[in-house]
């Protein structure tokens, strides 16, 4: 209530549905079929199964997304031109350069030095009868492609079709190497098959990292062979776990759809569901002057991150309170025994499990705090994410680390709805308010960043906290507001046009990607009125 | 993020489920069983068939809830208690006064003007082996006295049991009789299941009102035969429309469970979706001073309420554009032609409107603007919904008014997910912040009324304005909160204890109804994390 319905005159024409939109994008105003003898053409020495099962998940998503093109009438209006349009027969798969880039899976492609990946790829859709063409140097670039070409296709009385041919993307190359979204399955507990939901919606928008905080306070999900007592003790319950074979089918799962996976068990603040199974001071928090401790954790480093295959994972160290040590007796014997003050012990035991991770070949990642409120030794290889807020990234930078963007004000899916702990019935999040897509949008990756510490930017996420979110409000919470990231790092502050990223651009391919989603089995929340999404930008009045 | 794991250890025993709590209780702490054998007698002469149905479905939700306990171990701590525990063997139904209140379907009761509805029952639930009594003066006191029995009953290795035997609740009624939920699906449309599941969820918390917000500017998806075009050139699509069909679908739906329905379609504002088939002024609203508009909208109201049971149905009158009608030239016209101002046109037309419902015996309900803002001649049966803030109520009081309350600044449940329309992405929803529940649990319905008004609250609802909801998020945005208003309508101001009702109280009650909507297939929005829901009153602290 409490509106008037505008009727801006300045329609925008033509939305297009693809999310995040390439680097590099030429479009018709063709019609363009797709042959009801639709192929798709393979032509890579011995395919990798996940390329193959890419390419039948395409063709899947071609027949059943049945999306009837968002316009008044719902695409009644393009009958007449299908009647003539040209038929595509057949989409062209191929590999350059396998000379010097081997054929690989998906999986061991989406796995490697973020730095390293290839995700390019070059698709041509001519609207003149003749095949489209899909190419990339590797099978992760043909993954991104084919993600791309689905979006293209609506639906009209069961003929599939796009509006918009003949269609040239050339070499569509992520901005950034890190795009990612974190998911927290420790303040509440999320099904395999949820989380698996949602790597399949983070592919369509081209994510490639599932940032997993899999424990925290609260509970202790994660089975490990070497501490069984965690879990037991630790877990909601004993179904909700995820044991080995768990966390093994969601990193195959993910890496098939060219999703990384970076686990981070938070440490030492955030651990008080270890406490079920191991003495802990009363703050939640690991002893961590105590040597025991910190070969315990070190342990447990080396256990978790044996078992995945990706090279990054985080060991948090947000928020810790460090008062709480102050008033422990065993901490301070601790410190005067090993001759060490708080900072120092610190140092010690970030060291330990660092160099766990080190002895594996992975790369840690840390919360903000680790490098901007202690003073600790860490490697230079070391990835910061900046979280308590955006001006942060900026004295980050100036420390020389890598940095992923993850601030609570413009990318915390979470806030906005209420206090969850407290009796004050007026209190907000502490986030407050509510993060719309509007303002994710508007997120600048290079805010005071030189020109010489543009390199240290990875990427970023948007992340969802579940103290007040499970499996029956994950779908809405999440999509399409965790899009929005996804184009700021694939795409860059530019739209093809050379235009920057706007919000009245953006809204008509945001509403489409969203109802392709629930097309798509995800209950993405909507974002206005129906008759605003049909009718593209005739909503958009200054409030 | 941002907090610290609280341990306060004032622990809260023996969260009841049971929510609205009743106006009476006492309860043990005995263990008692269903038995595997467990009937329910129905002692009533010609049982309806509704009736019939109800105890049907409460012996499902008996057999399939299985919540198990909210409780550290889900009730493994009561398995010892469950070997020696009493069984009840039955559940025994008797009507009183049938001699002078006959014995009518739910349905029927359902209907029947607020103020003569019949929703009290007496409970007794015996610890000792002996049958559990629930006796009502109607078979709508026996569906309420069915919805709190179902809510006593726990699981654990599918033994079905409660732990607070034995039970006594005497003559439970409501202190409201108008305890409501609306839902607009207009600005974004709602299948019939969806419209039946919220139904259900509804009724178990002894709702007694669907306000149906059927039509608006966006979209008119109600089919009326005698206007058929209204649907077809109003309605999103030809398959997002309420059919006559559906509309006593929903109907009988809702009174079988006890729920009436208050159906509205708000004019001479909102209205914009009837301009697909006729001609408009360009603010969206009907050219209320042309007398052909008038007789139309009095025809449109006969037809949509001709077809309804319940004895309310509302005009709306929110938000008039006053400006809109200075400004249409046939308006100033017709204005002349027919010696009023626009408030005597506005008066005639309502005069219109209204008279077609009350020549169908129905009582108008309407926005507080009709008697606020406008200087109309209401029958002084009319009914009004405080909506712009809950402050208003006492303005409609003085001027004699029955009352609903339906005040944005704690029952509206779409405030705080941003700006829907418009470009600035700083802006936040009009009714910002979020209504936690905490905060529309602290509503008080006679506030700023005086004694001698009292009589003029009839209750009140929460709301869904759906610009940003439909059924990909319905569940999570409605499911608890909505039952705040359920539990201030029906229990009032005080506790069984007679302490005021308080949000540290509520809370474990109001997580048990969370779950337990869960178990029953409604995707209801965790209120905190899992840690805190098993261990009552141990995240409530100043925040």
């Amino acid at each position: 209530m409490l509106y008037r319905l505008p009727f801006l005159l300045a329609a925008i024409p033509h939305a297009l549905a693809l999310w995040p939109i390439p680097r590099t994008l030429k479009t018709g105003t063709d019609f363009v079929v797709l042959s009801p003898q639709f192929t798709v053409t393979v032509n890579v020495p011995n395919p990798p199964q996940d390329l193959l099962d890419a390419v039948v998940q395409t063709k899947t998503f071609l027949a059943t997304d049945k999306l009837q093109r968002l316009v008044v009438g719902r695409g009644s209006s393009d009958a007449g031109a299908l009647q003539t349009a040209k038929a595509l027969p057949s989409l062209t798969l191929t590999l350059q350069n396998t000379a010097t880039h081997p054929v690989l899976p998906i999986a061991s492609e989406a796995v490697k030095d973020i730095t390293t990946r290839s995700e390019g790829y070059t698709l041509s859709i001519p609207s003149d009868g003749t095949a489209a063409v899909l190419s990339a140097n590797s099978t992760l670039g043909l993954f991104r492609g084919l993600t791309t070409f689905s979006q293209f296709w609506y639906d009209y009385n069961n003929v599939t079709y796009t509006n918009v041919g003949p269609v040239s993307i050339l070499n569509d190359i992520p901005a950034y190497p890190y795009r990612g979204f974190m998911l927290d399955t420790a303040r509440n507990f999320f099904p395999v098959a949820d989380i698996m939901r949602t790597l399949d919606a983070m592919s369509w928008v081209k994510i490639n990292m599932f940032h997993w905080h899999i424990v925290d306070s609260q509970s202790f999900p994660l089975s490990l062979p070497q501490f069984p007592e965690l879990a037991q003790q630790g877990a909601y319950s004993t179904s909700e776990v995820y044991s080995p074979a768990d966390v093994q089918a969601i990193v195959s799962y993910a890496a098939a759809r060219g999703i990384d996976v970076l686990m981070e068990i938070d440490s030492p603040g955030h651990t008080e569901a270890i406490a079920s199974s191991h003495p802990r001071p009363p703050a939640g928090q690991l002893r961590l002057a105590t040597p025991s401790v910190v070969n315990f954790t070190a342990a447990l480093f080396n256990a978790a991150a044996g078992v995945m295959p990706g090279k990054y994972f985080s060991t948090g160290g947000d928020e810790l309170n460090t008062e709480c040590y102050t008033q422990d007796a065993q901490t301070q014997s601790d410190l005067k025994a090993t001759g060490q003050n708080l900072e120092q012990a610190l140092n010690t035991f970030v060291k330990a499990t660092h160099g766990a991770l080190a002895a594996l070949g992975k790369t840690p990642v840390v919360w903000e705090e680790m490098v901007l409120e202690h003073n600790l030794t860490l490697s230079n290889t070391t990835v910061v994410m900046v979280w308590i807020s955006s001006e942060d990234a900026a004295a980050v930078a100036k420390k020389n680390f890598k940095i992923i963007h993850a601030p609570s004000d413009y990318f915390y899916l979470d806030c906005g709805a209420g206090e969850w702990i407290g009796k004050d019935p007026e209190a907000n999040s502490w986030c407050d308010p509510f993060k719309t897509w509007q303002k994710s949008y508007t997120f600048n990756p290079l805010a005071n960043i030189s020109a010489a510490q543009t390199h240290l930017v990875l990427g970023g996420q948007q992340l969802l906290w579940t103290e007040q979110s499970d499996p029956s409000n994950l779908d809405p919470i999440v999509w399409p507001r965790a899009a929005t990231s996804a184009e700021i790092f694939w795409t860059g502050a530019k739209l093809p046009s050379g235009a920057p990223l706007n919000g009245t651009e953006a809204l008509p391919r945001l509403h489409e990607l969203r109802y392709r989603m629930v097309q798509r089995g995800i209950n993405a929340i909507p974002l206005q009125p129906q008759w605003c999404a049909l009718r593209p930008g005739l909503c958009n009045i200054d409030s």
